[in-house]
C-alpha cells in the first residue's frame, strides 16, 4: 500500500476528470479504474453549487478528491485557489500545477518551489506537478513537499515517458513518493513507470479520449498492478547478446 | 479468443520452458501465466523416457504443447526434428528455430522458408521464429505457415520492442496471427506489443530469470490483458503538443 | 580509402539519382557531395539514347556508375535486369533492389539471396539492398556478394537508424563491406553509421528533397568524414551517471 | 556568424579544458577544433600564477575564455566566483554551473536563476548550465541571460540528446542563442543538436577521453558545421511509409 501524507492508497493509478464526454462517462471510468484519488480542476466545479453534476458524481466514499490549480499563473495565485478549494471542497491537499505556457503547459520551476513552500506552512498536503529535474525534487523534499509529481512527456500528448533517463534518477534519490505525471498515452507506459519503480502514475487524457473509456480505465488498472508486481519480483538484466531459453546443443548430433 | 489452426485460445500469453531453477517452480509459474501454448526444447525432453519430470509437469488439461526445434541448423534437420516431436509428443504443432548463429541466436530467413514450406505439407501446423521483416512474413503465409513470431529483439536479451517499426508493419499486412517473440524483457514490453495489435507474445526469460518467477508469470498475464484491452479500447493520437485535460481560463480573473 | 571488389573509393558517401528537380541540379549535388558511387535506376535512363540527358551528366571520370534493378519484383527479373545493364551502362556492377511490396519498398529476402548467388557466378559485381538481417549477410557473403546494402528505416522515410541494435551486430560479423542504405535523413543519421563503424552509407532522397540540394549533398559529406575520423579516433564509452569535466572540489573552501 | 552579448562567433563549436591528458594534448584539440570559446574550471587554473600553464596554452588571439563555476554549491558562491574570475582572467563573461549532487552534477534551477539575476545586474555575460526546462529558459531570458545552455544528458555520460523533445520546445520558443551542453557524446549527437536548429554546442568530454583527442575535435568541427548547414539547407519530413527514390513502374513489362 501506498501512504502519502495521512492517506494510504490500495490503488496506484491516479486520475483525473478531464475531457470526459458526460459526467456519467467520467463515474463510470472512474470507477473501473479503481482510482482512490481524483484530481479536478477548481474552474470545472460550481464552488458555489453543491448540485454540481461533476463534484456529486465524485463523491464516493473510495474517492479521495484532489482539487488542482490549473490556471494559475504563478506562486500567489496558487495559494489562493489552494485556499479557495480548501474552503470548497474541505480539503487541505492541493495537486498544484503553474504552467504559464498555453502551448505545451510546461510547470514553472520557480513559482512551484515558492508555492510548495509557502502551502506546507500553511498546512497543506503539496503534490507539485514539475519537469522531472532531479535537483528541484530535492528542493521540494526540504520545503515539505508530500509526493513530487514529474512529468513524462507534456499534459494530453500521450506521448510516455520521454523523461526516463531523469526519472529513474528521481526514483533512485526521492524521500517521498514520486508520482508519474503527465503523458503516459498508453497502459504499457503506465506499466514502464511501475516497473521502474515509481510509486503511482497519474492518467486522464489517455483513459478521457479513449473510444471506450471505462474498458480503457480497467486496462490501466491492470497495467499499473501489473507494473508494480513486476517491479516487486525483480525484473532481469538486460543484455546486448542473446541468452538462449532453450538449449543450442543438437540433439540431431547423437 | 484467439484462434491458430484448429485451436482456439483464451490467453495470449505464451510462454516457454528454458532457464528455470526447477521443474517445480516452472509449473508453478506457468499456471500463474495462465498460458494455454507453452513450447518446449525437444532435446531438453527425454524421449524415449515418459517419466521426465519436465514433461510430467506440462501434462495437464490445459496447457498445449509447442515443441521448438531449438539446436537444428537448417531446413532439412528441422524437418527431422519436426517428426521426431510429432512422434514423441503425439502434436502436429512444431515452432520451427533455426539460429545457427551461436551468439545471438537470430533466425535463418532462407532455411526457415523451406522448411515451413516441407512441414506445412507433411501437415504440421508450423509457427516459425523469424527476424522482423515484413516480406518474409508475406512469403511464409504463401507458403501456409500457421502464424509468424517476428523477434522484438535478440532473445534472452530483454531489451523490448527494438523492432518497433517492422512489427506494425508485419501486423498491419499480417492475414496470419503475429505472435511477437524474443526479446520481451518486461511486461511493459508485452503491453506495448498488445497494444499495436499483435496477437500474442511468447516470454520465457523474463519471467524465468525474475527473483519471482511466479509473480512475475502473473504479471506478465496482466499486462498482456491490459495490452490487449486498450488495443481494443481505442488509444487516442499522439501529439507533439500539449492537450489540457483541465482548462486554461482562469477562474482567478472573475 | 574504402575497397569493394576491384575499385577503391576515398568518399564513403554513396548517393543516387532520384526525386532531383533537375539534370542541372543533380549533377551539382553530386559534385558537391563527393561522391564517387552514383546508383542509378535502369528505368530511368533512356538506354538506346546516348545523348539522355541525366545520363550525360552523370558521365565524369569520377563517378562510377552502380545501375539498380528497382522495379524487378524477383530474381528472374533481377538477373534479366543486371544483365539489360551490363551492356548499356558497360558495367558489372549491380545494386540488387527487390521490393516486391509497393507501399514500404522492403527487399524480399529470399529473391535477393537466389539473384546474388546467381548474379555472382555470372561475374557481377553485387551490392544487394536487403532488411537489417544479420544471419541473410552471413549466407549473402557465402554466394559472393560484393557487400551487404542493409537499410536503417524504409526508402525515403528519413527516419534515420531505426536498425540500430542489428546494424551492431551486422558490422560485427560482416567479412564485406557494410553500406547503410535507406532511411538516412539528416547528417546526423550518417555520422552514427559511420561512428558505429559501417563502411559507407547510401543517401538518395535526403539530399534531393532539400530545400538546398546542394549544400545538403555537402552536409552529408562532411557528416560521413566526421563520422568516420570519430570512429577511428576512438569514442569514449556511454555512462549512466556523471563524470566531470570540471572539478568538483570547491575552490571556496580553501 | 553567431552573436551572443558583444562577441561574434565563426565557430559553433565550444569546448572545454577538463580530462585532458595533458596541456599539450588540449592545446592541440582546442586548435584543431576551430573553438573560439572555451571554457575553464576556476579551481583549475592557478590565479595567482600568470606562468600558469594551461592558463598560457590558452592564451591565443582566437580564442575567448569562459570562466564557469564549477563546484559552487549555490547561487551566493557563485556570484562570488564570478567575481574572482573576472579580476582574474579580465572577462565579465560567466559559465554559470551550479549542481549540489555530486553523482549526477545536475544543474539546480533556483539557484541558477538568482544567480543570473545577480550577476546580469553586475554587468556578467551569464551563460547558465541548466536542466532541458522550457519555462526556466523564459524565466533566464526575463533575467537578462545571454544564451541559455540545456542539457541533452548528465555531463561526461555521452549518451546524447535524451532531452530532444524539450530542446525542440527551448529553440522554438528562445529568444536569446540556445547552446546544448553536456552529453554530446559522439559528432552525430553534435550533429543532430544542430540539425534541430540549436545555435551552438559545448563538448568536453568526448573530445578529451577519445584516444586521439586532437582527430576528434576536428570531427566534432566537420559535424557541427555539417549539422548547421543542414539546418540552413532545409531538412525533408520523416515519414512511416516508404517514398521510393527510384521509379517502380517495371520496365520488364515493356
Amino acid at each position: 500500500m501506498l501512504t502519502i501524507a495521512d492517506k494510504t492508497f490500495h490503488s496506484r493509478l491516479f486520475t483525473g476528470t478531464g475531457k470526459f464526454s458526460s459526467s456519467q462517462t467520467m463515474a463510470a471510468a472512474l470507477a473501473s479504474s479503481g482510482s482512490e484519488l481524483v484530481t479536478v480542476a477548481l474552474k470545472r466545479v460550481d464552488l458555489q453549487d453543491q448540485s454540481d453534476d461533476m463534484l456529486q458524481q465524485l463523491k464516493t466514499e473510495k474517492i479521495h478528491l484532489l482539487p488542482n490549480t490549473s490556471g494559475v499563473r504563478n506562486a500567489k495565485e496558487a495559494v489562493f485557489a489552494a485556499q479557495l478549494a480548501r474552503e470548497a471542497l474541505q480539503t487541505n491537499w492541493i495537486k498544484l500545477e503553474i504552467h504559464p505556457d498555453p502551448k505545451y503547459l510546461l510547470p514553472d520551476p520557480i513559482e512551484t518551489l515558492l508555492a510548495t513552500e509557502e502551502l506546507a506552512k500553511l498546512g497543506f498536503v503539496v503534490l507539485p506537478y514539475i519537469h522531472a529535474d532531479p535537483v528541484l525534487c530535492k528542493r521540494l523534499e526540504d520545503c515539505g513537499t508530500a509526493a513530487v509529481m514529474p512529468l513524462g512527456a507534456p499534459i494530453g500528448s500521450n506521448l510516455g515517458l520521454k523523461t526516463e533517463d531523469f526519472l529513474r534518477i528521481i526514483i533512485e534519490q526521492s524521500r517521498v513518493p514520486v508520482i508519474v505525471d503527465a503523458g503516459i498515452g498508453a497502459p504499457s507506459h503506465a506499466a514502464q513507470a511501475m516497473e521502474m519503480g515509481a510509486d503511482a502514475v497519474l492518467v486522464n487524457t489517455a483513459i478521457a479520449v479513449a473510444k471506450d473509456p471505462i474498458q480503457m480505465a480497467l486496462a490501466f488498472k491492470m497495467a499499473v498492478e501489473a507494473g508494480r508486481m513486476a517491479y516487486l519480483s525483480g525484473l532481469g538484466q538486460q543484455g546486448t547478446s542473446a541468452v538462449p531459453s532453450s538449449p543450442l546443443t543438437s540433439f540431431l548430433d547423437v
